[in-house]
Parts: structure tokens; sequence; C-alpha cells
């Protein structure tokens, strides 16, 4: 099945031709992909739908200014990096963000957990779910980690992955069959049987068919969404989904995306255990986990984030 | 497989005998039935781990007291009416209670839908889901409503209801052999496969799988919550755990639980153009739906709740 | 001093005078007024800075639709009504507005008590307040209400008026001077002293002296605020802020707005006893206070509601 | 005026001599200094009303677990160093604490921008405040930091002192003076005058004048709270309270104190930029502001937390 049908692709050239005049802060760089899917997934997609404000709406609250409060791009750029660096979040929650997003249930399930924003998910208690659903492509089809309980290692492979792939589309086919069935709706409806209520029949469908939900949330918390999403650790099938949005926060705003970047993604949390540590090694003296005051893991942690793997 | 097995009962069994001293507010009524699990559906519970204030509480924070803040019983009655009718909503969050649930997944996702707690939930990512499948009992099988989208109609009989308990049942145990078999853990694991990662195998399980929780909310968000799934256009599943909820209420804090059927369950919210019309109804006036202002559709709903039903 | 400087009018014309092409929905009614100052007490303002969505987007996210999702005007008015009458309150949260205002500190007080918006203060910690103060014009200068605590009774007149307006202003002018005095800076700066901290400073003035901020909502919360300040029982100072908000609001999303003053501002909660009551009554039974099972003061505010004032 | 009167000191030990069985986690540490006032400023205090949990709440969450779910003391000291380590926030928050607190307003008002907390403030809409406002010591009369907007430098004396020291006391005294003079209430009350509206009188008070409120807030959102307004960066009048209130965590939850202490306390954040700064000096290289990327601001900074300042 299509990620997007010929009805949908209609309806969404139809939104974009539409242009209207504002006097509202506006991004070329957004609006050129707005409302467009951007494909994740097998199935999926994430769809910016609109969005309020930009850098300098950052600038102006963090101003309360009565016009634009901007000045010098690099003045605003410099007070972009301070409020990030010294975490003085509220002016970035002055910018909001609404994306519409096509995504597996088991993805849905963790990504609801933020709590901060505003969601609307289409009703399977009303309406009737698609058949579609997740499928891993190969590179993806990670065997456990012995390490890292919530972790990958590599790849299966052989025949093993192919009785895996087996396994989840003969699955998912036949809980969609028996979906349709217990449901008995449409155009092949059996008028023999009454049909099983919607709210009850979804509960046969696995956690990898795909749902789709509106979700709105402002600036402040995309970043906080993001520097856990996109992070190495999250799980590969949200990360996906956070990196297609990471695209979509460069085009929207530019400084904040650099300053995230350099203060949150790529930044390191010490300790002050840690920093005892890099002030000891900085002075000349050679420290080892043993007399280091760290744990095992946490001075791997420590190596590991100063470039120095053990 | 069994609700709560003997290693868990023994483990509440434990918690239940040990007893402290405190000078906090306490609840006999509740601490009676503390760490218990009050069964829900075929598998799931409900138990009160802890909780904070009581009606006496409320009083407190209402009026801002040095001590008790308590008067006369009678009064504490009327102030808590007072502020349940008029909304006043803050002395209400200065209580607090904290739940463990064991839920299908399909109520966890309509739950999770109410952002104003918090949640730790067991993870699959993490650890294995128990082989513990939700199906309905006869009597809850019901068919769709032709005239509520949203809505049941009657039950499932014969031969189709036979049919229905057996696809969920099969489907179910399938997925969850698949998912053991994809797994690969475990006293059976088959050393010559790898075993698929936890985080992805659990995508072949189905919604009717029971998940569980940890769900700490203060009195006013829980009030929010029962009235929306406690109210009879909630999905019936959701509901039952509404209900066991509204047990553990009335033992907790009475006063304001008698305050809420009044002011919340039991009331009824009249439109401007509702209000209008029964205003004309008491001065004598006949009024139809035609020459009442409301569409039929309201029309009905004002006269259902009137007790008038059309 | 006037509400807005000539500076601050020229930084708003210019702002006025930008516009875009935009792909995003626009409402012109609500274009029109972007920036503009709408004057609010003595010295006070509510400004529209920015917002997101439209009547349509309500519409939109409540069917999860990939293109505009509105079908008739008729239809799209009856979804709506329903959702505003059902309390489906999430569709609402698609849409956000931010405003600039400027208001006396008592009042910025009470207004902060609504935590799911988004502000930001101008920072007195790091700035120089204004030398603006509310003093209430001559109607509104009220008595305390003898019958209800919070309330207010006839207005002051003769030479009590004048003497209170007279203690008002001394005392406001003399904080600022102080105030002044304290931090020592400007031209004026006397160098033989070094002036107070800022931050500790600001502790002089007085609760009418005017602080401004941005403040961002979604128009599901900005209906619940404007539902407790626009109300008649909110105090004045906040209700005139929350009246001008309304105006924002019926040019911004004008079907929201009717249905928010048919199914909420106009519309009477009715407990499960006011109910009974309004059934017997409608079934031609009389019924007095004595039989009704409501305290005096719940009869009371029935009957008042329902036009029958005791 | 004394911090508490003898009255409410009568009330207080009232509630502490009342003890009661509970089979809910309990901290003897805790329960010692309950609901007494821990004083703060020179009229201010923070008493510890009631609590939520353990430091073994916090395991007991995270493990889900159907009895106490604690092991080793180690183990859960190690998992709660974990949890805090990589910001698995959710455990937290399962633990909850109420103060009530009195505070200048000036400091309310930094206060209750933390929006995730619970709050009932002391109306003086309904009620009439107490004549009681804040004078810093003599050690803490700073001046205004040239250097940095928002903060100190060193303290005034002499006749600069003496002069501000007497503004202060006499303007609010005058303020309160006027304040009561106008609401025209009580013994002295002048019964040829109606008195103004206690919800306009008020506006006369400075914002030294003392309010009181119950605060509400879970552990996540407590450590939040404290990484902000115990920091040498806050105010010295609202991180006297933070500093109250860490006294009291330690009681409270100790692992969790400690692991807050090094890991977010103690702990810096190292930029992208600064990380790569940190490896070339560790693998000996000489750095340089000019050659490090960093601007000078940033720089002092970074070298500031590394122990070398510049």
């Amino acid at each position: 099945m299509a990620r997007i049908t010929p009805d949908q692709t209609a309806e969404i050239a139809a939104l974009r031709a539409e242009t209207s005049q504002t006097r509202r802060a506006t991004v070329p760089a957004l609006e050129e992909i707005l409302y467009d899917p951007l494909p994740v997934l097998d199935h999926g997609f994430v769809r910016v739908i609109d969005y309020m404000g930009d850098d300098a709406a950052v600038v102006q609250a963090a101003r309360v200014s009565y016009g634009k409060g901007t000045k010098k791009v690099s003045e605003d750029r410099g007070l972009i990096n301070y409020l990030m660096r010294h975490r003085h979040t509220t002016p970035f929650e002055m910018c909001e963000i609404k994306y519409h997003v096509k995504l597996p249930i088991f993805v849905a399930r963790q990504w609801i957990r933020h709590r901060t924003a505003n969601v609307n998910e289409y009703s399977a208690r009303y309406s009737i779910l698609d058949n579609e659903f997740y499928i891993p492509e190969p590179q993806h089809l990670a065997a456990q980690s012995q390490a890292n309980r919530q972790g990958r290692d590599e790849v299966l492979t052989g025949p093993e992955a192919k009785h895996v792939f087996d396994l989840l589309r003969d699955d998912a086919m036949r809980a969609y069959g028996h979906y349709e069935e217990m449901l008995n709706e449409g155009e092949t409806r059996d008028e023999s049987r009454q049909g099983l209520a919607r709210e009850l029949a979804r509960m046969n469908l696995s956690l990898n068919f795909y749902t789709q939900w509106y979700w709105k949330t402002n600036l402040h918390n995309l970043l906080h969404f993001l520097s856990l999403r996109a992070d190495a650790h999250a799980q590969y099938e949200i990360r996906v989904y956070a990196d297609a949005m990471m695209d979509t926060l460069k085009r929207w705003v530019p400084f904040t995306h650099d300053a995230f970047m350099d203060y949150r993604m790529g930044a390191v949390n010490l300790s002050a255990k840690g920093l005892a540590v890099v002030q000891r090694m900085l002075s000349g003296e050679p420290v080892a986990q043993e007399n280091s005051g760290l744990s095992k893991r946490e001075w791997r942690e420590l190596m590991d984030s100063l470039g120095r793997p053990v």
C-alpha cells in the first residue's frame, strides 16, 4: 500500500497552492516544504502543518519588545546562544509548530510519553484503521544486545532473518484479515452477521500497525523531545522521526538549531566527580579508574565522552 | 494465567504487614485496602500504592492554615461543596494518590491521553511481557452501534460470538508464541540463533495484551479523569477501571466524593439556549423542538437530561 | 505618561507595514488588528502578536485530515458546536495565540495562576520599571461588599473617594521617587553613591505599578481563562483584559466564539439535586427551598440561574 | 511582629502531637521536622506539611514492582545514580512533597514562574494581609553590579545604607497604614466611611510585603526548582528558601539528594566546542581563547568551570 493515496496527494497539492498575505513572522525555507510529507520508515511520514514564530520571535520575547526586537544579526545569534547556554527556556516557548505524523503504534506509545504537547489521534474507536504495518528493512533487523538490555546488537541474517520477516508479515496480515472479518463492514458485509464493535475489534491488531496524529508543541519542548529521541540511545524506529524533524528545525529556526547542536546535542554533562577527574588530568596528574572516585561504568562513560575510549 | 502470582501475593502481604508511626494525615478506610489488587477485567487490577492528604487537607489548603484548618464537620463539608460547585480547583490539587494498574494496551492508549499525571510503565523494550491478553466476557462482546459510530449495540451471540472468541484467542496465542520464538531467550533458547531485539519483537503483540504502570495524580486531575472515564459514554473496558477507582475515592475522601457525585457526575450542563427553553417551559409556555432554537439532536439530549425522553 | 511612547508607536507601525506570502491558515479579520494595542485600564493594553490556525484548523485536527479537512460551512459549524458541547477539547488545542500585555502587578499575580501558558515577563531584576501605576476611575472605586468577602459594593464618593485617590497617587509617586533615588542611575546619578541593586530596589514599588509580558496559550486554555476571567465574579481589573481578548477571539475564530458563548459563558451547571428540582417543577409540583434538598444558598443560586430570583 | 504568633505555634504543636499508624512509606528523619517552621529571611519560613514516598519509592516505580521493589542498599543507590545520570526522570515524579511557605511578594513572583506545581495562596482579595514586610540585613544590602545587569556587587555601607533602610522601612510602614485606613475595618472602623474593597486596597502594598502559600510538587520538579534557585546566580532572597528546602530534601531522600549534588548541582555542561577544547588540552595541545572557537565570554566560563580562572 502506498504511503499516500492519490486523493491525499491531491488534497495536499491543493493546500500548497493557496497563499495569503500575512503580517506575521514568516519563514520561506519552511514554507517551501509546508504540508509536504517527509517519508519515514516504510509507510510513515512527518508533515509540517503550521508554525508560529521564527528565530527573531525568540529574541523579541526575550526583550519583551514592542516591535521586532531584533538588532544586528550577530547580536541576535549571540543572544540565542546565551539563552540556550544558560537554559533560559521561556523565550523558546514563544514559537510553536504543528506536525501531522503517521507512525507505528509501538512508536506512538513511546512518543506520547512526552506530555507537554497537544495531540489529536486518528480514532480506531470511531473509524477503521488501514491495512498498513511496519516491517523493518533487512539492515535494521537487529539481534538483542547482551551487554545492554535496552539495546540492539548486530543484524540478523540468513534463515533466521527470513523466518522473522515471515512471522511478522504473516501475523500482521492475518490479524488484519480477522479484524476486517470481525468488523463485517463495507462492500463485503455478510448481512447474516452483526459485526463486532470497532472499539473492540481493534484489539486484534498488532503494535506495528500504523496510526496517525496531529502533534503540536512549542520550540522548547520540541528541543527536549529531539534531545532524547534524536539521541544515539533512542530506538531506531523513533529516531528516524526525530531526524526528519531535525531537518524541519534547521529550516525553521537556523540560529536556534545551531545553538541546540552545540550546547545540547553535542554537549556533555560532567558530574562533580567527573569534573574533578578532568581537572586532575589537566594539571598533569595521571588518573586511573581505581583512584578516580568513579565506578567502572562511569569511568568508561567519561573516557568515551572525552574521546579516549578505554 | 493467574491475575497475581503466588510470589507477588507474598510480596504484597509483606508490604501490608509493615506499619509505621506517622504525623501525616492518615485515612484508615483507605489503609485497609492499601496495596491490595482490586480485580478488573480478566487479568487486570488497580492497587492503591500511596496517598497524600484527605478531605481535611483540602480544607486546610483552602484556608492556608497553620494547623489542621478544619472546623465543625458540617462547615468542612459545606466548604468542600462550595469549592466543587464554584470550580475552585486548586485546593483539590493538594491531595495526591498513586496507583499500580494492570491493563490491556488498547486501554492504556486511551488512558495516557490524560497528560496531567506521572507514569512509569513496564518497559517491553527492556523486559519481556507476560503471556496475558484480554478476552471480553460473553456479555460484553458487543456489536457495532449503527446510530453512534463510537458506540456499542446489543451483544453478539451464537456462532458469530463463538467465532469472534476463537479468532481473538487464537491470534493472541499465536502472536505470543511467535514473540517468544523470535526472542529466543530463556530455558528453551536455541543457541544456533541470535534472537531478535526485545524492542523489535514486541511489535508482534496485539493491543489486547496486558501492560502495567505506576500512575500518580492529584485529586483534582483524578476527578477530571473519573468524570470522563466513569461516564456512560466511556468504553466499557476503561470504565471498569474508573469504577474501581471511584470506590477508592469514596474510601479516601468521602466528602469530596459526595460533592463530586452531586456537582459533576450527576450534574447537567444547560447551554444558554437550553436554559432559555427550560425557563419558557417553567413559565408554562409549550415548547417544541421546532420553536426551541435547538437542533434535533440537542433537543433530544436536553429532553433526555430533563427526564422527558422524546 | 502615555500608554505607548512615540518610539513604540513607530515600531508597531513598522511591523504592521511588512507583509509576506504564506501558505498557512490566515485570518484577515485578526490581521487587521495585528500588533495594535487595544487599550485597557489607564495605562495598559493587549496586543495580538501572532496566531496559529483558525476555525478550520479545529475541524482539520478533529478529522486528522490530509488537506483542509473542512466540508460545508454548516457542517463545520455543527462539528465545532458538537466538540464544545461534549467537551472534546483536544482539537481546540491545535490553535495558538500570542499576546503582549501591559497590566498592573496585582492583576499579573491573578493572571499567572493559569499555568498552562507560556510567559516572558519584563524583568525588574534586569531592567528599570517605568513610572506607570494604576489608579481606578471614579466609577470603579468600590466599597467592600458586606455580603460577599470577595466582592465589591457601591462606589465611594465625596471626600472618602477623594482621600483614597490622594493616598493611592501620593504613595505610588513617593514609592517611585524613592525607587529612582535608591537606584541612583542615569543622568541624575550621584557619583558619591553606589546605588542599590535593581533586584532589591524594585521591592519598594507597590502592586499597582505596571508590568508587561508576552503571553501565549492555545485556544482551549484561552477559553478556560476567559470563562473564569470574563465572568461576572472576576475582579473588574482583570475582567477588562478578558473582555478585550474576547473581542480578539471573535475576530480570530468566530464559530468557536459563538459555541463558547452558548455552551460555556451563557451556560448553567445544574447539580444532581438542582436537576431533580427542575424536573419536579416541570411536572407541575410546587417546590420550595424547604423541600428541595438544597441549602438556602444553593436554592438562591438555582432560582437566579432559572431567572426566578427569590 | 513575630514570625509565628503564639496561636499558630500552639496549632503547630497540636498537629505534631498527633500520630497514626500507617502502611505507607515513612521517613523518620523528615517526620522529625514535620510541620515545624524553618526560618528564612526576617519573617518568612518553610514548613513541610506532607510528603509521599521515599528513595525506595523511586526504585519501586523504576522497577514497576508488586512489593517494595528494593534490593541491596548499594544496588538501590546505584540505580538512583543511574537514573539521575541518564535523566530518567519519571521515577522521581513518583514522590511528592507539600510545603507551607511565607515569603515576600517579589520572591513569590519569581517562584510562581515554575508552573509544574500546585499552589494555594492566601488571598488578599478575600482577607487582609498582615503588617509584615522584608527589610534586608545589612550584609545583604548590595549595590548594583556594573558587570552583570542581573547581579549584585559589594554591600552598601555608611549613610547610603542607612538612607536606603530608612526609605524602605518608612515607605512600607506608610503603605500599610494607608492600606488599613482605606480598608476602614475592625475595631478602629470609622462608621462615617464605607471602606475600600479589599481587592482594591491591596494595590497600595509594596512588593516586600509577605504573602504565604501551600506549594506542592513532585520530586523531579523540586530538583529542577532547586537546581535553578539554589544556584549561585539566583537572587539571594529566593536562594535562602531553596537552601532551606535542600535540607528537607536531604532528610527526605538522602540517596537522591547525593545523586543530585553530584550529577546536577556540582556538574558542568560542556558544549560541543568546549568539549573539543578540553580534548585538545588533554592531548597536550596548548589552547588559547583565540584558537578555541569560543567567544571570550564562553572561554572565561569554561576556564572557570575547569578551575583555571582567566
